[in-house]
């Protein structure tokens, strides 16, 4: 059932707002309490443009939790239990935030902007609120905002020839997930090599409104000739290539290793986070659940809630997104499984509007 | 320009949104990582509708954090600058969350629904990780947790009719923000007199699916003659009727006093809550600007984003919330104002969609 939503000033518009709706969205949904767009011209036609072409995506959701001053380094280990004891000022950490029983309660990048501040690029959680309870708590002398930076994400196989019609020939020599600062006309523009597809791309911090939309335009108006659209992160696209989204595949009853992310995990003696020690008894006895990939039996699917996956009967897990997948023809799911039931061979079954659905277990990212 | 939501397990459904797209919502919007239904008929229709008859909210967005152990009444105590030092366990208090700068965080119902146990109905930001942070930070001894309740609130004139057929007589005796425990079939449930309407009402925190729709359903059936149907918090009502609401009238960045919430802000020496002292200041010294109503001359509006004020050319404000309301036939618009220029006389000024309009302040809440 398709239903609209509502505007208000507490699901904030960002400085793009206007532009897109210009060029026509269809969805929306909200994200750290702000509007992100999820289609233009439908999932299959967007994720077709996408795979071949360049997108402008608003992400201006990815907000910033801006970690600043002298105990900035301390504080943002303590939340994540990824090691950035040698953190580079031009690298992006993919780094779970972690609560003291190593739930994971957001899946951001980080950045070491300068020497004394952080950025914590979130999904969709306040970890602001975190970030100030804890430092509150511990008496930290830090400084935390949000500050208004709205990130702009170029994505697609053609973002390489417009960004570097936009920034010149040396945004080609940026490596994944490095960033840099990158000048249009009179600004500075934060750049990293990065961006929630598997299609290639950037994303720009814009953090000048007015700069930010001047950039806009001209990234439009040298990319007519590649098709350029706008967009946004693709349902399709981002399942097929394994990336998980955190609020549909993980919350915070799940924790990394359960999540598949144990390289994102650090025992390093000499960094100090929270539920350390409740992470290293999880790796030493194994996790009990974790997430896999399904291809389920199914022509279509559109999920609006998790949905119990049964084997004989028993209660073995929960389907958390699924989509449509052209590239494989067929329907595919990330779902929570309990290991136990993991190896065995008999097939999953699970209710879908009143119809029982077949369903096997593959690994992530999928593989045909 | 309208837009539809994008649905996905991220955005929570409710244990009631079968229910309520089966009798047509027209608009969500999303609140807690929640979906909260924004009209049904239209907003004034659903106006219209409130003020004489009666209506059933699916308000499972308002999610109650739970403290509970040793140290739940001091940690509940140090995130709000409300004096519960003599709560009881039959009383909601409404209470602003703040942070060490007395910025308010939030604005929930607080409950002591035991006597180690607290719920914390919030509005629309993740108060659960201000409290993790707190918790963990001071090593208090406290489980803090998102208990599985989803309140359904029962809103009208002819709510006390319709609570009176299904609960008992009892129901009328409940005083204004009481709350009690009532029998349902075989189920007691926890109901308050309150919700976010002028129009009177119960609030039933439904700790149990199963038992909620089967309550769901008989409301429905024996409010028949009473013309109930579903329904939403109501822009213009609230507007008209001066409540406030977080996220769109007030943020992080203002304080309680600032937001004419004085009678929520206590002093009492023997209460500890952070931001105290700079409360204090501002108390002495203060405000620099407060919210206030504003008559706008303009025929309807429709706010997503806040909006520039101006007076004689000078910036002195933004507008929050706006609507058109029938009762006093004109556009009306909650503000934050520079104290500075409340008394003069000079017109304001604001440009929305290009046009100059002008406005004139006045009291919240609004009168004639």
């Amino acid at each position: 059932m398709n239903s609209y939503i509502a505007k208000s000033t507490r699901v904030r518009s960002t400085p793009f707002t206007n532009r897109i709706e210009e060029y026509g969205v269809q969805s929306y949904t909200v994200y750290n309490h702000m509007l992100l767009p999820a289609s233009f011209k439908g999932l299959e036609e967007d994720y077709d443009h996408l795979k071949k072409n360049v997108q402008l995506w608003d992400v201006s959701v990815e907000r910033q939790v801006q970690i600043k001053g002298p105990d900035a380094a301390f504080l943002t280990q303590l939340m994540t239990c990824r090691d950035l004891s040698q953190a580079k000022d031009h690298i992006c950490y993919y780094a779970p935030i972690v609560d003291d029983q190593g739930k994971i309660l957001n899946d951001p990048l980080i950045m070491k902007v300068s020497s004394d501040t952080w950025w914590i690029s979130i999904a969709d959680t306040d970890v602001l609120l975190y970030a100030k309870g804890l430092a509150i708590g511990q008496k930290l002398n830090v400084e935390i905002s949000e500050p208004n930076v709205n990130p702009l994400a170029v994505q697609g196989p053609k973002s390489f020839e417009l960004m570097k019609r936009v920034f010149g020939d040396e945004i080609l020599n940026l490596k994944f997930f490095h960033f840099k600062r990158f000048l249009f006309q009179d600004h500075n523009f934060l750049i990293a090599r990065s961006g929630w597809s598997k299609q290639g791309g950037f994303e720009i911090y814009v953090d000048n409104d007015e700069k930010g939309l001047e950039l806009y335009d001209a990234l439009y108006e040298k990319g007519k000739d590649l098709d350029v659209r706008p967009g946004c992160p693709n349902l399709i696209e981002r399942i097929e290539g394994g990336l998980l989204s955190y609020g549909n595949d993980m919350n915070m009853n799940d924790t990394p290793f359960e999540c598949g992310l144990d390289p994102f995990v650090s025992f390093n003696e000499n960094i100090n986070y929270l539920g350390k020690s409740t992470l290293q008894e999880q790796k030493e006895n194994g996790v009990t659940r974790s997430l896999v990939g399904l291809k389920l039996q199914i022509d279509k699917i559109s999920l609006s809630k998790t949905l119990s996956i049964f084997q004989n009967e028993q209660l073995i897990g929960d389907l958390r997104s699924a989509c449509f997948s052209p590239k494989f023809q067929c329907c595919l799911g990330i779902a929570m499984i309990d290991t136990a039931y993991q190896n065995h061979s008999a097939p999953l079954n699970l209710m879908i509007d009143g119809q029982e659905i077949i369903a096997e277990m593959t690994s992530i990212p999928f593989t045909k």
